[in-house]
């Protein structure tokens, strides 16, 4: 993956997008020569508007499957008349683009301003069913169905364990060739009215798949299989997670991210790339 | 269509079964030969259990891409050991049937009880999303867009005009051939939090096609393009709608219905088949 101009070349201007996505039918995020993704399809839209390449920078890297309801990008777009006013442009993109990603809002952005580097917490939530409660139809594409019944109490319990910075090294699937230490600010389990299961879980970056690692270590906490001790064990044994922790990608959708005020957004970058040597596995993949 | 047995022979119970399906990849309710259809998915999925052919009783049919969330039917089931209590139906039926299909309760009913002549009344909702209102991709499978800004007020007054018993020739798309007098016993939009267009319609009984029909009404109205007056104008010309009048399936859900106590049961259907003549035609397909 290319370096992201920090500085927009002169002649463009850098703009900040807000998206939705249905990650069911993609091959996660990032594009792919041969696979339809969300990122290759965002492009190929800009593409069709702007008449030149484009490259998008995305806040939180999601794998196929996984969902956004408040995901940012940023792209430096090209200043000039291309038939449409740039306050029309999620309008344009949303005609281009299929239901299954909605631009939510596109703006002007800071020359400082970087989705990735700049961003200094993510949001997801990870939706369970669990036991025999039905999962309507209609509402089940961002919902993991799980057979047996689990105890949130117990899993909230664990969960709180992990609160705080640690190396996440145990909870980080492959590919992490830097540093796996993140600071965890929220993770936490709650029923809806309807007794859906809802985890949330911020930090200020992830490691590669480790939403879907903390979930699956939660559950088999949930469900007896371990004792509400295993998680924090898992963290101290820093050895590979087992692939079986790593939950559906369905269930798990990426719903916000925060960014500091303009002012502070050029420290905030230099800070995130000298911390963590520049380095493009800052934020995993999720 | 055959006229369901009443009276279940001997050696079977009439079993009343509430399920919810995901309407987008169906041709409907009514099973075809060679279509995928929800009540074909069913008496595959009951055959399988019960080693022979069942047929199963709609309260509302529902047309190709029309979903449920309360649909209810019955089904004489045979007595007799087929190696799971009639306890797990429902679980039993949710492993055979995909995930598009879910079974919610399954019960022993009277032998009076019919899902389709004993009904009182049908709850169908539509859902729309006017406007450049964002459809959330994950929640965009039973949610029409409709790209102009609708007036809910305006629609509001035109359904008020229609309310009670009416013949509703007008809004009948075909196939009618029997009376197409109903009662209409709400009709009504409103707004979420989150600006979403919810209609609710209640009648005893639709004919073909009139959900839609009655949908499609109002947007005109509530676009500006009719005043509010044109739905009885439509009511009482008499004539075959225009099929522009008939909205898209996929905003449409029957979400429930309402059966006498079983002391009435009896009762009510002898009513429903001498008024209506014993028609098939009694409650349309939406």
């Amino acid at each position: 993956m290319n370096q992201p101009a920090l500085n927009p070349e002169s002649g463009f201007f850098r703009a900040k997008i807000s998206l939705s996505y249905d990650g069911t039918n993609f091959f996660g995020w990032g594009k792919q020569s041969d696979r339809r993704t969300v990122q290759g399809e965002i492009e190929t839209a800009l593409k069709t508007l702007y008449r030149q390449d484009l490259e998008t920078v995305v806040a939180g890297r999601t794998d196929a499957g996984v969902h956004a309801s408040g995901q940012v990008i940023h792209v430096d777009l090209p200043i000039g008349d291309f038939g449409f006013d740039f306050e029309d442009l999620g309008y344009r993109l949303n005609r281009i683009l299929s239901e299954e990603i909605r631009i939510k809002s596109a703006e002007r952005a800071s020359k400082d301003f970087h989705a990735r580097f700049g961003a200094l917490r993510r949001h997801y939530i990870y939706k369970i069913q669990d036991g025999l409660g039905i999962i309507e139809p209609v509402k089940r594409l961002d919902i993991t169905p799980w057979y047996r019944d689990l105890d949130i109490q117990k899993m909230n319990q664990a969960a709180a364990t992990l609160i705080g910075e640690h190396d996440f090294f145990s909870f980080a699937r492959f590919r992490e060739n830097s540093t796996t230490i993140r600071t965890l600010e929220r993770f936490d389990f709650q029923r809806d009215e309807q007794g859906l299961i809802i985890s949330n879980i911020i930090a200020d970056a992830f490691c590669y798949n480790m939403v879907r690692s903390l979930i699956g270590t939660m559950v088999y906490i949930g469900e007896g299989r371990f004792p509400i001790t295993w998680a924090r064990e898992i963290l101290e044994k820093h050895e590979r997670p087992s692939d079986s922790l790593v939950f559906p990608a369905r269930g798990l959708t990426f719903i916000g991210v925060e960014y500091p005020q303009d002012s502070l957004l050029a420290n905030r970058v230099n800070q995130v790339m000298g911390l963590r040597s520049a380095s493009n596995e800052y934020d995993g993949e999720n």
